[in-house]
């Protein structure tokens, strides 16, 4: 019986895999420059540590099951929680502040779709135990830092950046009820996907009146931090989020990104837990999904049981990362196989061409053999499919002196060399 | 509410992380030094997949749910059934002979214990599409060469080979009906985990006569292949199985490794789809569970519905291997976070600590700072405890002319340079 791999996962076979090595290797190498060091956690957790801060209603979108003793444990959604939760494990005895960074594959049970898979992986940052801006900034860097490591430019993306405190001292300010303001956010988070009309449906149905409406259809339309009315940074909550803001770009422009970055009021973030600056990364052209979400959540560790402590951070898929890169052709070609293919010829046989894979392997070179032998010609054609670059024909001079023929692929051409001289 | 992680699966904290990347990277290398190319698959894997060659008793020792759809989906517990997916799926496109390695999370349902957890890593090599034992050889090869490059030799541990046909054809010269063969196979793969009488009792159970059983205690005693009986030689299958085992250690013997190799009668290895040569590695004190398993498994491609190929490989956890590498004290130490750690001084801020942090990440150094900023001593002291190879500090030289100061952390030796200078 031929059995279907399960939807919304993806089987990585070695050209996609030398894509996902190529991709967690750049960030890896971003996040060691800027001294983030790597950790990670279980992917099975306590559902526990995702319905405690965003309620039963995730238990619909995350992969889950129930233990022998009854007990229910879910596939990371995210890892930001795990993060929390280890923070709060030895808080007394680390070192702040904490900067972890983490590539885990993470399971979300949602209908599967270009870019958006049941199982994908995730690029995590977290600086925990800065209050100041200049810890969203180093994030932020990061980030870009990320993104130019693959061959992205301040052309192609764009860090969308606005504050929660920000957004709710303006829904203050209209005189939305401070209770209806989550339904408002999540009806903002939605609006790049949804039409106008829907948009305002939503907000009707968090209660809004005709005049906030409208309110917000006016803060939206601004385009820049400087286009806030007097009226509103005349509000103390408006004002002292605009500084932040403000001082949040004074650092970006001192990280030398300020042209990857801009203000967006409509920023808000799906997640519960985030409580002052967020920020996204979309593509300029407006193709695909965020590439990155993040923000800062000072509650999240209280939320676990730990010491209440500032914490900022974003995540990254691999998705529609992917995909972009993919659109912009700058994914790179799977590397060869090895280096060296070792081929016999006349008398020499296996043994022979053992005895030369092992010299050159025990040099730290990638070598090759085709275990099934077969003719020379049929050798060279394998070597030339596997893309080695050499390939060490290993005939009766071998089993003479020792002596092997090596043949560029690319130049066809041949020399001849002693076993001890192969492989430097 | 303090959450606790489920029991069973592991935190990786830095130390733990730095471990694990030390020894993934060590396995990389060295399949790729033999020429095999990195897969994976989903960790979400239909329960079929495993059931359909193992039966449904499995279910028992996996972690599984049961989707919206009704379907029910497993968390892999070994990849050699993905990959045997994977190739199924494409096998007319793949060149042969397939050399694929893969380093993935495993999860088992099983009581966790010392080198026993439920979520767990795991190193995984097949080389599909050779029926030669020169195949088996490449597969011993490599683990061998992955032993090797985390410090271990021939003296810590040694490869137990053995050919599940001699041990068939044995138990066929002791007139063991073949229906009792995979019973009596189960009771010897315990036999280094019970006492005597408890397998003797299961010999028992599997309606094992007392000559039969005495018959499997002289077989056990056999100590190398010269060991063998004439007798029982003289069975053609025994002879053809000896034979093999012959080539086998040949091939052995070619790659430099006899000295970490011995037959084995007693290696029997639990799964159901081996069908020739099976192989465990053991450390020499038999102080640890097996660290390696392997063999060869010419009939699982047809069981996931692809056309029948032969195939070998082998599997070595994280856990187990871990273990040992504390003992023999083979585990290194965790790197440092960041080579350069940028502190300020005198009239300098952060604006310019973030300068300078920039500068040096954009050649490509790692390069760490205070965002809490605070006295220089109390900088200095985050640099040492960051493992910093040098703090840079950036005072008024830097504000006045861009100069900053360079302080080897171990030396304590300081010199002034200008900041195009620093960092290579």
């Amino acid at each position: 019986m031929k059995i279907q791999s399960v939807r919304g996962t993806r089987d990585f076979y070695p050209a996609e895999m030398a894509g996902r090595n190529w991709l967690f290797d750049r960030w890896r190498r971003a996040s060691r420059r800027a001294g983030f060091v790597e950790v990670d956690g279980p992917v099975l957790e306590p559902l526990d540590l995702y319905t405690e801060k965003s309620g039963e209603e995730i238990v619909e979108q995350l992969y889950w099951l129930q233990d022998k003793g009854g007990r229910r444990l879910a596939l990371r959604p995210e890892f930001t929680p795990t993060l929390a939760r280890m923070i709060a494990d030895r808080q007394a005895a680390l070192p702040v502040p904490v900067r972890w960074f983490n590539i885990s594959r993470c399971f979300r049970y949602e209908r599967a779709q270009k870019g958006r898979l049941r199982e994908f992986f995730q690029w995590n940052v977290d600086l925990v135990g800065v209050e100041d801006e200049v810890a969203d900034a180093e994030c932020i860097a990061l980030a870009v830092d990320g993104m130019k490591a693959v061959g992205l430019g301040p052309k192609d993306v764009v860090v969308r950046i606005n504050d929660r405190r920000l957004l709710a001292a303006l829904m203050g300010h209209l005189g939305v009820a401070d209770d209806r303001v989550p339904q408002v956010f999540a009806a903002l988070d939605k609006r790049d996907k949804v039409p106008p009309e829907a948009l305002a449906e939503m907000l009707a149905g968090a209660g809004l009146s005709d005049t906030q409406r409208e309110g917000i259809d006016r803060i939206l339309a601004w385009q820049a931090l400087g286009d806030i009315d007097e009226q509103e940074r005349a509000t103390p909550e408006v004002a002292e989020a605009v500084e932040s803001l403000q001082r949040l770009f004074g650092h970006l422009e001192a990280f030398g990104i300020a042209d990857w970055c801009r203000f967006d009021i409509g920023i808000v973030r799906g997640l519960a837990y985030y409580t002052g600056p967020v920020w996204e990364v979309h593509d300029r052209r407006g193709e695909f999904r965020a590439l990155f979400g993040g923000g800062r959540y000072d509650r999240l560790l209280a939320d676990v049981g730990g010491k209440a402590m500032p914490a900022c951070g974003f995540g990254c898929g691999d998705a529609v990362l992917g995909l972009l890169l993919e659109a912009r052709g700058l994914l790179p070609a799977a590397p060869p196989a090895a280096e060296f293919y070792v081929a016999s010829a006349g008398a020499a046989g296996i043994r022979h061409v053992l005895e030369v894979v092992r010299h050159l392997r025990g040099r730290g070179r990638a070598a090759l053999f085709n275990p099934k032998g077969g003719s020379l010609k049929r050798q060279m054609k394998k070597a030339s499919d596997a893309g080695a670059r050499y390939c060490v024909i290993v005939g009766d001079a071998f089993t003479e002196a020792r002596r092997v023929t090596l043949r560029e692929m690319d130049s066809g051409e041949q020399r001849d060399l002693a076993l001890e001289d192969l492989g430097g």
